[in-house]
């Protein structure tokens, strides 16, 4: 057992990593919705100016990582590694805005978990002596998500009440070696869980066991009781996989007032029609490189524990009756190096 | 500049880790192949009782990371953390192949670099102190790779002389802190490189310049001569890709006489009908754990340069009139810890 190791899934940084610049980019819908202040950009026809809705999201990441960089105030060539993922088959979002870029990179895939799961490699990337810049992005797009997962836009499907909306947004984050913070403290790496649900259109279903499992991992391997953070915030799990998650804690006899969802915050549930929230990738990537991290800077929060989800099926496995295999990544940042 | 980087790519670890275990499992064409006394487990209908392809290409992970396991003599329980990835859509052979194994994952995807990318991030975290174990994995599967790539195996489809045929194929690492090696020793972080080739049939040329890439920066990042090693090994640019390698270097006044490609090495290319020869996450990792590995440890070589070569594009991104965006990872693999 290594120092930083605590448990068997957690690991403490010795030098935290310092969030240096982030920056997010976003749709109309997200746009209209209750989180609209913390957005960088704002597209107002979801084209980015692109010829197809593959090559907006693309844009969309070139978009949030430049404005990340900006507010580091430092070129892309400062990067010694980017880690990046999307929804999209063989991850095009991201490796068609990285390629330009001039940056050795490591292509992810952890669904809508991928926002997380970038800070954790960078952050071990860094934390390791292997450099001293990186940066963390991910991406989704309303239109390529319904097409690739689901039918044309043209064919107006009706959702189903458990369906969550695929949020059009991307989130850059920058992190450096040294800085003023905030940092990350500690990330617990998910185990796959597998409870056997197999409707696709009731995602957060299938990721509450998992965001339940990390989240137990976590305040036993740290020995830190959810109230230590200021927000615990779950991304995207949508309204009914946020009851799962708080149900199953309650049964444990333990009451998560501080429990909230990336999914749950960006849209605004009476007034714009998307039945149990946003997910995808860009989900918690934008509201953490918005809301989240804006909060922390004007003094909001001081500790948050952002815990991205990821539902790890394709189409193909779920026509070929398989369930749904869920995994979650959590992530402590703190305004403080110790935590 | 931490002590671990040289240069801008190039990560020299502190700590080795050493290979303490390697399998891999590979289909009916594979093992007819001059690589056949290498493969751990030759499967004659290419489907491992499975019912599906996809099914099939995640049996193959699964059964290359117990035998991994047990010649490390170790449980599954016992690594902090696996690496994996493949070229499904959402990469489903790897999630799938991990769902029981009750180990913190890291989901990738760097199409055909996943073998070298695994390895490179496995390394890191191990290095970096984060854990004792770890897995490194990845897979491809001809008959899913078919269907969802190009076309239906029934149709019966014409291949280019340009085409590689992709391995049905699954390789695993178990890597440790401690133990007696091979050692990797270091890892070069490949860029997008991107020279404009829009033929999907044609990845080896699409690759070449990656690879071209990656092998001169880890020669000028680390000061070593091509000649160090007792053999480079990019996987997969075919015959093809392979022979624009060799051109690059020429025109540097450089011959790269120790020179060979995974995808060249995996068929015969007289009598397998394969055209440019063999490609696909598998083809590489199932080499490198099979000949290449087994090589090290009967005393063939002592150190290898094993370079993953990916084509980052999709089926939506050719249709869309998109070039082929290529990535090329070189590990340092020693049977001496100091490279």
């Amino acid at each position: 057992m290594t120092t930083k190791k605590l448990g068997k899934q957690t690991v403490a940084f010795a030098s935290p990593p310092s969030i240096a610049g982030h920056a997010n980019v976003v749709g109309k819908k997200e746009g209209e919705g209750p989180l609209r202040a913390s957005f960088d950009l704002i597209n107002q026809d979801d084209t980015f100016g692109e010829s197809s809705w593959e090559k907006a999201e693309s844009a969309m990441q070139k978009l949030a990582l430049q404005n990340a960089l900006d507010k580091a105030k430092q070129a892309a060539s400062t990067l010694d590694f980017i880690f990046a993922g999307d929804l999209l088959n063989q991850c095009i979002a991201s490796s068609f805005a990285i390629r330009g870029q001039g940056v050795p990179f490591f292509g992810l895939y952890g669904a809508c978990s991928t926002m997380a799961e970038s800070l954790t490699l960078a952050s071990m990337m860094l934390d390791g002596g292997f450099g001293e810049w990186a940066a963390a992005m991910a991406s989704s797009h309303f239109c390529s998500a319904e097409r690739q997962y689901r039918t044309p836009l043209e064919y107006g499907g009706q959702r189903t009440p458990t369906a969550q909306w695929t949020v059009t947004g991307a989130g850059a984050v920058v992190l450096a070696r040294e800085g003023d913070g905030p940092y990350i403290t500690h990330a617990t790496v998910g185990k796959i869980v597998d409870k056997g649900i197999k409707d696709a259109n009731n995602m957060g279903a299938a990721m509450a066991p998992a965001a339940y499992d990390t989240l137990s991992t976590h305040f036993s391997d740290t020995g830190r009781k959810p109230s230590y953070y200021d927000l615990i915030v779950t991304g995207d799990l949508g309204t009914l996989g946020k009851g799962i998650v708080l149900d199953f804690f309650h049964k444990d006899g333990v009451d998560l007032q501080n429990l909230d969802d990336c999914g749950v915050l960006i849209y605004d549930a009476q007034g714009q029609d998307v039945h149990c929230g946003g997910s995808g990738c860009g989900c918690s990537a934008a509201v953490l490189t918005g809301f989240l991290l804006n909060g922390m800077r004007e003094g909001r929060w001081k500790k948050i524990l952002f815990c991205g989800t990821g539902a790890l099926l394709s189409p193909t496995s779920t026509m070929q009756g398989e369930s749904i295999p869920g995994i979650c990544h959590a992530v402590a940042i703190s305004t403080q190096k110790g935590g």
